[in-house]
């Protein structure tokens, strides 16, 4: 279970300052939730994420069902002890995969976010590669093309064995573009499986309902309504809000006005280092992105200066440009002991210690950049 | 410079216990020097190595020289401050790539090495892509095409340039099975290249100095003679020895007879696990060898109950097998914090912590291994 404390209310804007404590110890919001998909996060040991002052991590349900399969994360004693990771665990209810793995991937996730046709989905349409049912959802595995079905009942089946202090309701995260139809009929499965979550948790875990409702105000505001009124223990916002950043921190307003005011919100899947400040304003607590970690494969590292990509020669170029850390105002381990030019050098020579570093220093620049939101909220500065 | 100091010789074998003081700290012989080629050990972070008890690395030269380049290095301050690693470090000559970028490469390394054909390469042969001079050699970078020419002179500034506490005269690192002529040629190149190296020595680094001779015991006796009459401050051995390991130990039985006594033996490119302990009992000191690494990249871990290949589903396969260590008589940090079966997970994800938990594994395995045989010379066992 969990205990949530707000210790200040800004007044300038909505944005509160913290403490939420698990059984696995306490976190300090606004926070950052690192991504952890299959019990690890990509590149770093525990041991690394601890120095990067993660204090929470987010482990996804779905991928972990298909490997290495719940029954071994239980034998261990729960994912904490399989993945030796001592603080506090999220793990996300499979909700994001009937998006990700259905019209996401029929219409190209990043299309559909950029395009601005509405209602291209229509009411009672089914991807591709999923049917849905009022039920729950059938996958065919990526794996070996296995049948699989994951609804409420077996989501909350799967994340009590798992052992996360957090756990997430299961939804169906619905394409932002869908007509006012699709989205006002997956509401209501999503309200439903709500409600059947909550009935069959047995564990002493944490549940945080979702609140959906595509790019639509009404829909937005009955479902954070609805599920703020159900006994959860925190509230997730989910789903995608189209292409217009300006559209996101409204709909988390619109939300954040309607769910209880005592209890922590958790925006899933979002932190884009341009948008953090405006999400805390908008009265949300944790949240989680794969942005930093996925930048730091691709060789970009977020800094003070903004994105660098450590991949391009220039750094290798001259003396000055050579030696020179990371982020002249980090303070984390790699830009304490390493220049731009050995980071290209690996990133080059294909050492995996390359983005290893970027993964590190990113995930300690965006728990850092929060700890200093922390502070001016306490200030009032936001 | 080094000093060297033997604090007891063997009464049973040829063993020595000592101490390799160089100006980076010193190294308590015999030891393992595990092999960071581009500045960085596969894998593992500077922070990570030194967890590891590893106590010096080796480098290599002729990769460093194409990427980043030794400018690169040096106007980091050298390869300590480059790499972030404060202990002793050598670096290679880059003879031995005259082997496996020349004839290792035309015959397949480990086809020379298992076929039992001798003679197979005649005097005044010439490798496909390389040119073989008595000024040096002549190469095509393997990045782009590049010319590059490769000898005495070229070799050691630029590894004054990398400024590793030892460095080592370039040879000729012949291929094993060619005939007597070929090596004997090959051999009055690479001792008048060891004159060389140490007439344009300007540093004050440690110079090595690299016996060579095939597998002929005539030329090995006359290569270890020569070079151990030459000024050097110790002794690189080098060169295939063919497919029987008996031969090996046998030929550096030879040599070690023939070299100074006092002045520390490094054993160029070997390590299997099985031929540790008779490879230390011919009186060599140190010893270097991408095994522990390039395996760990492969799945594979050495325990004390032998090698195991993790990749396997075997340990996901029950909860006894699933949450046992890698190696119960191992106290390293991945033997103490994850499981056989996390560990597996994480290999069959494609997770680059797997591979890197082996490489971490690997090496203190290697590196506890030698502190046993250390202690175990100290007690007269050996």
């Amino acid at each position: 279970m969990i205990e949530f404390k707000i210790l200040k209310k800004s007044k300038k804007s909505n944005a509160r300052l913290g403490i939420l404590k698990a059984s696995h110890g306490e976190v300090e919001t606004p926070a950052f939730v690192p991504v952890a998909t299959q019990a690890a996060v990509k590149m770093l040991t525990a041991e690394s994420v601890k120095k990067t002052k993660t204090q929470i991590l987010i482990c996804n349900t779905f991928h972990l069902h298909l490997k290495p399969g719940e029954r071994v994360v239980k034998n261990h004693g729960g994912l904490h002890k399989f993945m030796n990771w001592k603080k506090p665990l999220m793990t996300d209810s499979g909700g994001f995969q009937v998006f990700s793995l259905g019209f996401g991937k029929d219409f190209g996730i990043n299309k559909i976010v950029k395009s601005k046709t509405k209602g291209i989905i229509k009411k009672g349409q089914q991807p591709k590669l999923l049917k849905i049912t009022n039920d729950g959802v059938f996958f065919t595995s990526y794996l070996d093309g296995r049948k699989l079905f994951l609804g409420p009942k077996e989501s909350i089946k799967i994340q009590e064995a798992l052992e996360a202090d957090i756990i997430f309701a299961f939804d169906e995260c619905p394409p932002p573009f869908a007509e006012h139809a699709y989205l006002k009929n997956s509401l209501k499965r999503t309200h439903a499986w709500a409600k059947t979550c909550l009935n069959v948790k047995k564990s002493k875990q944490a549940l945080y309902g979702i609140v959906q409702g595509g790019r639509y105000r009404d829909l937005r505001i009955e479902s954070a309504k609805f599920i703020g009124s159900l006994p959860f223990n925190g509230f997730g916002i989910g789903g995608e809000f189209g292409n217009k950043k300006r559209d996101m921190i409204l709909m988390l307003k619109w939300m954040n006005k309607e769910l209880p005011e005592n209890k922590p919100r958790h925006l899933l899947g979002i932190g884009h280092p341009d948008d953090i400040l405006s999400v805390v304003k908008s009265g949300i607590d944790t949240f989680d992105c794969t942005l930093p970690t996925h930048y730091a494969r691709h060789g970009i590292a977020f800094t003070s200066e903004g994105r660098l990509d450590m991949t391009k020669s220039i750094f290798l170029s001259s003396s000055i440009v050579e030696k020179k850390s990371l982020d002249k105002n980090c303070d984390c381990l790699v830009c304490n002991n390493y220049s731009r030019g050995y980071i290209t050098h690996l990133l080059r020579a294909h050492e995996a210690t390359g983005p290893e570093f970027l993964t590190f220093h990113n995930l300690f620049f965006f728990n850092n950049r929060l700890e200093k939101i922390r502070l001016d909220i306490a200030k009032g500065k936001i």
